[in-house]
């Protein structure tokens, strides 16, 4: 068996993305604490986020639109205007936040670009994602940079085609069991699950029982052995 | 002189856009007209959307969230929640707005396809720049599509390499002399500006003197007689 390429995810794969989220989440309910509970805010956010998704896509744009939409709709239209200008700066700091590999990233990169061709497959904002990647250090080390608008089997077909020689011959990693792995097996490529300990709830989904292309592994650390192995 | 690859713009090339920016500039200034005059809330909105662009990147979300913001600076705050409400309903409008081929856009294109490579080449939001070509038709008329956050000389370099046969083999068609004509020659392209009756004012820029390689064309229409002139 011959692996030419390795797709990997980039948020919370390379560098941290949802405790950031998170970190929004916690703060815009302490902003909107005097009008409703977090629980119920929580929902109506997600609600919001869902119905938007097809709409504004994934990213910290889309996010912020719905952030303040959602403030409307909780408060049916009474929040102080002043939420809504730390609703946008909070987004805005979102987009300016350090990148920084997680701990594992540069050597396995580093160990993995040596034998296969790398390329990033993400989805979210085009230019955040770009920026992200060029203040993470880690550019160099990929032969290629997909930004798409979603992960299905088509995606890492045309990816993987483009850019390597075929999902048959390529491995995706990635934290996401939804987006990174579940659609790459059924694209016919290798799939590594390097669980991140927070998960968006719209990225949830069963791991795939008794797969012969599919793996968890417990730190990106692993991903060099496991891909040698596959390759033999 | 071979021409192999022919890369077009998107927006006010194959179809309306700024036109669309244009209308909901007036409702904007309409719905803040309590507050301010149109000419100073253009000119905040500019500065806004301005100093936002290396953050937000181009495309509606960016300018939905650029209007509420502008909003709030032009009100200090005062402005009614009714209103960003509608902002954010109006950007939601234009994410939605049904997609249709300027005139001549279909027969060129066809024209075209027949004997070039056609690439797609366009700023914007990913997912809001892919569905407005599902809703084009136009879309397998295209061998790439290639939606980017910025276009410099590099950008053509690297697209037209990746996709043709390289720049000086490659003709770009667009309506933005800043976006489209300048970069796409620096990198040693041809260039048709097609003009559209309006510009942005971020893309406003001057034509080149004497340059070789450069036309600016009347419609869409002349572009095949142009490109297989220069082919030879």
């Amino acid at each position: 068996m011959t692996i030419t390429t390795v797709g990997l995810d980039a948020d919370d794969t390379l560098w941290h993305n949802e405790t950031l989220f998170r970190l929004t989440h916690k703060r815009f309910t302490e902003l909107l604490s005097p009008h409703c509970d977090a629980a119920t805010l929580e929902a109506k956010l997600a609600e919001t986020e869902r119905r938007n998704l097809r709409l504004y896509g994934y990213g910290v744009k889309g996010f912020t639109l719905s952030m303040i939409e959602t403030a409307m709709e909780m408060t049916d239209g009474a929040v102080a205007t002043s939420v809504i200008r730390e609703v946008l700066a909070v987004g805005r700091e979102m987009l300016t936040e350090p990148v920084e590999p997680l701990p594992g990233v540069d050597l396995a990169l580093a160990q993995l670009s040596e034998r296969y061709r790398l390329v990033l497959i993400t989805k979210g904002d085009l230019l955040h994602q770009e920026q992200k990647l060029a203040a993470s250090g880690l550019g160099d080390l990929f032969v290629a940079v997909e930004i798409v608008s979603e992960k299905d089997a088509d995606t890492y077909r045309r990816v993987f085609a483009r850019h390597g020689s075929g999902p048959e011959q390529a491995a995706m990693a990635g934290n996401s069991m939804k987006s990174d792995i579940l659609p790459a097996l059924a694209a016919g490529c290798w799939g590594a699950l390097i669980p991140y300990p927070l998960v968006w709830a719209h990225e949830a989904a069963e791991a795939p029982v008794d797969h012969a292309r599919y793996v968890e592994l417990g730190s990106i650390a692993d991903l060099p052995a496991w891909v040698d192995g596959v390759a033999g």
